[in-house]
């Protein structure tokens, strides 16, 4: 069997997110979604606020198993016996930033990256214009899934 | 008749934004320039600065206008009935965000965003790197409307 | 009154510029679609069929012309009194060239050329792959309006 | 047990493809390696010396298994039973024309496209330029399995 | 003293071929500008003719010499002495094929490649566009020196 | 004799690095190598260590000197009477941002600007990527020099 590691920021998950994992969830036996603590950026949902959101928005994928760490990626992967890791890849820009950081993690522990192309209706959607957007009251209810949209409504009362 | 918007940072202004504005207030009947609150950057002009070096580097043009907003853009474009947004396309860089947050847009809002290719001879200015030259003394009196330039010349004096 | 041009090699014209072309159609007054002779590639359909295939795709918009080159962009700009070219703009890949033609454009000619996104939706579909699929018996008919599809299936009998 | 498809031209075979296969060989039950006729090109060796190359150089591995075809990838795939398709990636050239290509197939069949990055330290070996320096007599061998290194030999005696 | 070889196409030199040789002979001893036979391209001026525009465009350059060669650009930079290869950057899109070019040369040979910035004015002029503009009556005297223009004019009569 | 400056943040310096100016060092008479304070980022290392971990790096290789710069980077290559800055070229994401400070710095000084690719096995380190691993305790010690990885595990004791 085969189980990947598919990790991120999800600050917040979004529609994107949600179709890549569908396809993972078609494609390996098992595929652990997990939230890191992104040491750079300061969030705008805390850890345990983005993991509840993970749980909510693939609760109907039966084997989808979400998680959070606060360690390298790599051993999240070791730790969980993972295969290799998948990532998301959506623009040029992505690209070469997440092929640094594969040819690094083999590097250091022998793990494995595959990429995933993103559906491309779902292609431009980001976390970090969802922020931007919903902190002034746009509407993004199409790209998000719906706990997450609550969540957002919660935070930016209109 | 038609209305564009050319929303920015615009901290500050500089050749590359003056060129762009010369053309499409050639090729539009009215062009609003407005300089916005940049939600994740700490600002080098405040901006009320930002918007009078805007109204003093395009007072010669008849059909532009300039103003300052501190909401989604795209409330902007609907608030001044303008037909569709404009920016600049400089670099591949600048190009793939952009395209991302012109998706974006028209998702939240039905705006559209045209792109319009800055003039090669200003390509290479941006606004990061002239702050960071003329926090040191660098002369970018080239690069910038005069009245951009005496104002970097009384922040930065000599 | 906004008249506006845009061309490109159409061989043969699919959903991506039908949405290109609807998008222009709503932002301006006129919109010239042409199909131009391309000196370096041997065409799938000849100038003949591919204008009519514009012509077909184009027929319920009625602010929309459709017809045919065989010289410089810039001169059919020109001869036909556009404001300005619109291009599509769909991946980094086509940015580059397209922002050299446009500023090689703007040098003998004056002619200014604008960028339109293409909707995401739509973003991956190229005439190349089109060919190729359609060549091979593959399925098509979603990525092109129905007179293309006709003339594909025609061309390419299973 | 999960079976990639790995399509290409491989006119001819070099260590990046050798590479990529070990590591899929690695990370899969079974890995199918095919050499496809490219309408669009004039090969360099027919597509009776590229199979025979690839199966003299893959020999080593036990679940790798090579073949050939002359219709869509995604035929090969569905004829083949594969789960998807797998993909190199060297390089943001690389990636946007394949990005595009694996969203075509997917509209067209379903099969799904996965990326693998090519290992670093042959990132930079490509076919065209194999057969370019081959060609005057530029000493490849180091790049290439040592079957190909003896028919390019052959092909181009010094 | 350090002498650079500069190698190209140059079917035709132009202004950005120009300002790149001014800086290389304005930084180096001695510059070799040496066009190459292509084989990949059907060239629009012969060899003879690219070596006599060479010569004519660079007469002016003191420590500028012009040659031709039909072999791999290695072998023309060691059989000239040359310390390193220079070659323009222009563009994202140059950047990878020449990256990768420069990783196999040295490989082959040790020889060593360095990359020159275009100046910005001239970015955007490109050989393939110039013919393309020139066959068809368009003026892009404004972009390649006097003898090229010359010649261009000669070859597509108005 | 010609000197060249190779400026950077060297926070810290590693492999990749290290390549590039020996490389510079088997090109050019003599190479500076000067770690300059970035004013945007908050460092892992002070400018001390940084120089000293230069100091130490380069310490086999008689050409090279190392120093520190708290000003432009222009002015820093005029102080030292350099004929030109270089700077590596490991991706396209570098390349833009490089151009653009390129184009500018010598429109405020007249200084040109270099690159120099980064050997393809050493392409993938970045200084980013090693802070990041080694803070949680991941072994980078086969990316960096060994000065530099005594002072990582001193700082980041497992």
């Amino acid at each position: 069997m085969t189980r990947v590691l598919y990790p991120g920021s999800f600050d917040p998950v979004h529609n994107g997110h949600l179709e890549l994992v569908e396809t993972a969830a078609g494609l390996f036996d098992e595929v652990i979604v997990a939230a890191g603590r992104n040491p750079s950026k300061a969030p705008l949902f805390d850890l345990d606020e983005r993991e509840a959101m993970l749980k909510e928005s693939f609760a109907h994928l039966s084997n989808v198993r979400t998680t959070r760490f606060s360690t390298l990626v790599v051993h999240v992967a070791m730790d969980e016996q993972c295969d290799f890791i998948i990532k998301g890849l959506r623009a040029v820009s992505d690209f070469e930033s997440e092929l640094h950081m594969a040819h690094m993690n083999k590097a250091v522990s022998g793990v494995e990256t595959l990429f995933v192309p993103s559906a491309s209706s779902s292609s431009f959607i980001a976390s970090k214009l969802i922020r931007e957007i919903a902190q002034y009251g746009g509407d993004v209810s199409t790209m998000v899934p719906a706990p997450v949209a609550a969540r957002l409504a919660e935070r930016f009362p209109s």
